[in-house]
Order: structure tokens, then C-alpha cells, then sequence
């Protein structure tokens, strides 16, 4: 005898979460069952809607439960003109947080990897290229993670843009605000030299 | 804007999770969505299922789905006249895994604790009397916590055996096996010294 099926069952399902081997999934479970049946309750029917609903929005494709989401529903974003290209909708998140972006994203979900087979229409540049034909974008904005297939991405996207005449341009990457500079690795501390400006 | 309202939820409704924050929380959300949607529609319904089902065993008071467990239900092991005390089902996990142990379990859901208003008939004692009462217990094993709760737990436990004229054993505490002297506490060794055995 190990646990009842059904609490078998759930510690099972409970391994679905990342970073979440059996061990913690039994913990989980008593700690649902002994002090938090309401909570474990809502986050069952809460999971249920959530993925039910919550698609890619027909835009920028980040998710969302709406059709386009709020940040493309916004006039004011659209009017800015400049478009910011991301790998992820957490990195739309992380940009958000910074108050410093007032314009419209496009979330790859994910980045070109010939390796893994995947290719321009599978981050959605197809629907890219449509819509910087068709909208008023003045600016594309890059900021793909600074990683190999991040900067293939960038300069794919970057060609493209040429070609369609709109500014595109790089995040810059450098030392972190803070960071010291001796813990600093050589590839984050060479983008630093080559990137640095007049003062 | 931070995030569509019903992603917003599905990641305040997984810090329900023990250990899991808000950030870890937006992981899980994002990894559930971008990657194992089925898992996670699995995961709420047994979520549902098993807070719905799972209650506790009516003879030994561990979590399972039926009225009385497959422990309780086993003709052999009641048989074996030998009742082993614990706090938690996962205790009784731990016991099961060792394979050592052939009787039945009462599991208190924790241990007496008067600062927190936690009683006998909080634990379950008056369920434990009335069976010692009534079923063949030759041997009582009490495996609390060697925790000062625990220890009064099962001192209690110990003088109602002894009312009832039916042997109260306490499982040994001491250095674990493989465990190394010198990294072992005051406490622990204090115990391995006076419940020392002849060789
Ligand atoms: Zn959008
Ligand atoms: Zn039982």
C-alpha cells in the first residue's frame, strides 16, 4: 500500500508543474487536503477557465482571454508608432513593470533554431511582415534575448524591416545597473565597450 | 496594465501551493500555458476530485477516498493485534515504505498542544480509547515526534495504555543509521546514550 488512488492520483497530476518532482507533490497534497481545501478548490476550477480561455491575442500574440488584448486595444500605444519585439509575454511583463514603454509588442513565443526546425512562420513573422506592411510603425524595436538564436532572430527581423524601410533598432546590452564590473561575464563585458557612448 | 484579468488569477491561485510565490507562480502559469494545457485541465479535475473525496479514514483517521482505508480493511493486519500511533498520514507513509511494520495505524493529525488550544478529543484520543476498548490490542507503538509536543503526546497516550492494561511502547531515538558522531545534536546523542543496548 502506498497512498489511496485518488491521492495517488493527485500527487501525480501535481508533478505537471515545473520544478515539481514527487517529493514536493506529496507535500503539496497534504498540505491542500489538511489546511487549504478551498484554496486547492479554486485553483482547480481556476485552471479549468484558464486554460480554456486564455489564447494568444490576434495581434501581438501574447496571451490573453480577449480577442486582441488591452495593450493593442489601446489608442494612445498604437499611436506611438513603435513596435517592441519580444521572445516571450513574460518579457512583455518585465517591460510593462518598467513604466519606460509606451508602444505596441509582438511576441515571438520563442526564437528562430534552424536546429530544432524552427523557422520564420513558426514565430509568427509571417503575420509580422503583414501588419508592418499595413500599420503606421515609424520604429521596430528588437529586444530578443541576447543569446545566439536571440541575435538571429533580431537580425533577421532587422533585414526585414530594411527592406520595408522602418527604423529597426537593438536593445542595448551591457553591464546591469548595479552589477559589478569584475562579476561581470566577457561576452556581457565586451557588448559594454563596443556599445559605449560619448558622455 | 499587468496581466489579462484571468491570468492574473490563475497566478494568484497557485500561490494556494505551499513554497510557491508570486514569481514562481507566473512560471507555473506561463509553462502551463505555453506547454502542457492537458496537464494542467488534468490537474483541476483531480484537484476537484480529491478535495471533494479524500477525507479520513474513519477507524485510523488517515486521508483516503473509501470509509475505511486498505490498512484498516486487512484482515491480517488487525489481526496482528499491534497499533502504531503517528501525527501524520505521511508518517504512516514513511513506515509503509520500511515494509518492518504489519499492524494497523492511528493517526492523530497532529500532536496535543495546550498553547494552542490543542487537546485529546482534538487529536482523536476519545476515538482511540473507544477502540482500544474494544479491539484485541496487545501492543501500542507510539511513533510521535521526538518533539516536545510529541512527547507529551505520547506520554498521554502512554498512561491511558496503562489504565487499560495494555503495553505502550515508544519507538528508539538516537543516531541515524549511517549518521556521524560528531555532526549528531546534544539532544539526540543524550538520547542514543540512555536508550543504549546490551551487545
Ligand atoms: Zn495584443
Ligand atoms: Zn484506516
Amino acid at each position: 500500500m502506498k497512498f489511496s488512488p485518488l491521492l495517488g492520483e493527485l500527487i501525480s497530476a501535481l508533478t505537471c508543474l515545473p520544478g515539481v518532482g514527487n517529493k514536493s507533490a506529496q507535500r503539496m497534497a497534504f498540505h491542500l487536503l489538511e489546511r487549504n481545501r478551498d484554496g486547492a478548490m479554486k485553483l482547480g476550477t481556476v485552471l479549468h477557465n484558464a486554460m480554456e480561455h486564455i489564447q494568444h491575442c490576434q495581434q501581438c500574440r501574447t496571451f490573453t482571454e480577449d480577442e486582441v488584448c488591452e495593450i493593442c486595444r489601446s489608442p494612445k500605444r498604437q499611436e506611438a508608432g513603435v513596435l517592441c519585439i519580444v521572445e516571450s509575454p513574460q518579457d512583455v511583463l518585465a517591460i510593462e513593470q518598467t513604466l519606460s514603454f509606451g508602444g505596441t509588442y509582438f511576441v515571438l513565443m520563442g526564437h528562430l533554431s534552424p536546429i530544432d526546425g524552427i523557422g520564420p512562420a513558426d514565430i509568427g513573422l509571417t503575420e509580422l511582415e503583414t501588419r508592418l506592411k499595413q500599420e503606421p510603425v515609424s520604429e521596430v524595436i528588437l529586444a530578443t534575448n541576447p543569446t545566439v538564436e536571440g541575435e538571429a532572430t533580431a537580425h533577421y527581423i532587422a533585414q526585414m524591416c530594411n527592406s520595408l524601410d522602418i527604423t529597426a533598432s537593438r536593445i542595448a546590452h551591457g553591464v546591469p545597473v548595479g552589477g559589478e564590473l569584475e562579476y561581470i561575464d566577457g561576452s556581457t563585458l565586451t557588448h559594454a565597450f563596443s556599445g559605449r557612448r560619448k558622455l
